[in-house]
């Protein structure tokens, strides 16, 4: 039962937003981002560990709902995540998303998380991970296009793990440019709201691309980006959305996670299926050169990948059993006879059961 | 919004194991698998309707953990449940399942609920449902073969929903019989505990069968049955796991939930993939006669399919709906600007809302 950090049938941890929120607050969210890209590295390394399938998508006029299962074998998680950008004009997040994490001999689960932090956390930390293997070396310009709800978990990632100093921020609404500029203020960046893509990637070594539109958009063009460049492409996420030129994915080394889910969901949907990418754990297990020249243009292609999604659920357990301060969801039946589930009904009914 | 029950943005319903027992005491657990049997019955009508796909599972080597999403274009709905026979001998138990509702076209988780009594409830009122259809008429006797966790949850269902009024009960521990016999004490049945599989099918009508093993048994064999009883098959729900002799399948009129499912999963995987089955959906929409004669034995394959967990989901939300009374999860983030993520790292942390 060493998976587990409660007995199992005391109840399932939880981590609610508040929760989450106060962990990374205690911890300091340039410490969370760079252990993360640690837990990160480790899982990547181990890549054939995992029991791998490309997620499962419901898709609906106005948006998907996602469910990416994986398991090391010991470990089982799964996230429920959706995305739909009109919801914004509701007032909701376009990604509402929480995460299981089990046991695989049981079968029990071991955490219920809140994933909308998380998971722009784990995007952050896979981003700063993939471009410390493919960034130019020495990088300290980061230019963000699409100033959106990731955008400050970017910088904050890049300027953690890579030593990016200068951040240069463009999105079509300039008040999300603003609230990003906001945002990263005092936190040791120097940091320029541009006026135009052009403008947004004038010196940048390290160019992100995290646009909200679900269609196939253009916001970089071939002739804007000099060799030498790395452009972190992790907007393009689902069928029928991408952000780059096609011509700018021909001239490039083009990286990406998990190639069956990319072939589908990323910006290489585009093209042919023949056109060929290199698995990012190649790289770190050495069987990839990773960025080979100065001039080299490389493309992370990232849709996000569930075995991500569990390092950062292992990730924040491992937290949980440091502090020991966790709430317990009472989920499953907890009757000494697992065959007399009938006498759950006959019990007296006790209050929740909470550890803190 | 009307498939909400409080605004999406004031959390997530949650339905605990504690909360789930007091609403069915409160309503009557007669009462409930009755409402649930018209529930899925509505449902089953509209089969058409809904986006369905085998359910994802990933096995190991002392069991699997499962996920069943299943949508009908307005909510979705998916099934976390394992299945490890093993952990009996830990006091664990074998099914440990949990689930969600979420609105279609927000992405928003509407409800989270236990669903190791839910699955029960729903188990057993499918059974019956198709038994009102395939069972002979003016059955009495349902014979219960494997008296484990569903066993007075079918006992229940058949005397509502069929007016069953004798049970005969048999496992290979009999201890099990005993717990069954005692839970279903005074419950307005006649209960008979029997020393074999023989004497528990003597008059018969319809027999239950739900073994624990995980291996291919024959627990019904063919020179057993008689014409014109109706056998519920529930046992047999993953590869490698049946409970019925081919010989009986071969002699008798099959119906499945699920056919793509019941092919890998049921009593049918030992069939060739030409044995011909019926969708149980036809028999409701008359597409297909159901029971043709009293000298016909039917069989119900079932391995439970996730629109019938979505059915479940669905009758609790009404009822959570009609009572006021849920918990709330603070599950999804809040902030006012949903691209302002990183804000709710700097709202200051409340204690947890309750909604009671």
């Amino acid at each position: 039962m060493s998976h587990f950090i409660a007995e199992p049938k005391q109840g399932v941890p939880f981590v609610s937003v508040q929760a989450m929120a106060k962990l990374i607050n205690t911890l300091g969210i340039e410490n969370v981002l760079v252990s993360l890209t640690k837990t990160l590295k480790h899982d990547f390394a181990r890549w054939h560990e995992f029991d791998k399938s490309p997620r499962y998508a419901a898709h609906s006029p106005d948006g998907v709902i996602e469910l990416m299962p994986v398991s090391d074998g010991k470990m089982f998680s799964c996230k429920y995540v959706n995305g739909h950008p009109k919801n914004t004009f509701k007032e909701l997040q376009t990604v509402a998303a929480f995460g299981i994490l089990s046991d695989v001999d049981s079968g029990y689960p071991a955490m219920i998380s809140e994933m909308c932090l998380l998971t722009a956390l784990r995007t952050a930390a896979t981003s700063a991970l993939v471009a410390t293997y493919l960034a130019p070396k020495n990088s300290t310009t980061l230019t963000l296009i699409g100033n959106g709800a990731q955008s400050e978990f970017q910088a904050l990632a890049f300027k953690a793990v890579l030593g990016i100093t200068h951040i240069r921020l463009y999105d079509i609404d300039e008040a999300a440019s603003q609230k990003a500029f906001n945002n990263l203020n005092n936190k040791g960046l120097t940091v320029t709201i541009c006026e135009s893509v052009e403008e947004a990637i004038k010196g940048a070594h390290i160019i992100t691309t995290c646009t909200a539109d679900k269609t196939n958009a253009t916001i970089l063009t071939n002739d804007m980006i000099p060799q030498g460049v790395h452009i972190n492409a992790i907007g393009g996420d689902c069928p029928g959305k991408t952000e780059l030129d096609s011509a700018l994915l021909e001239r490039a080394n083009v990286f990406v996670e998990y190639e069956p889910q990319t072939r589908v969901e990323g910006e290489i949907q585009q093209m042919s299926r023949c056109f060929a990418v290199t698995e990012f754990h190649k790289v770190i297990n050495k069987q990839h050169l990773g960025r080979t020249s100065e001039k080299e243009l490389t493309i992370f292609d990232g849709v996000g990948f569930a075995s991500e999604d569990f390092s950062a659920l292992v990730y924040i357990r491992e937290q949980l059993i440091k502090s020991g301060e966790y709430e317990i969801l009472d989920l499953i039946t907890q009757q000494g006879d697992p065959r007399n589930l009938f006498s759950v009904l006959e019990i007296p009914h006790k209050d929740k059961e909470n550890a803190a």
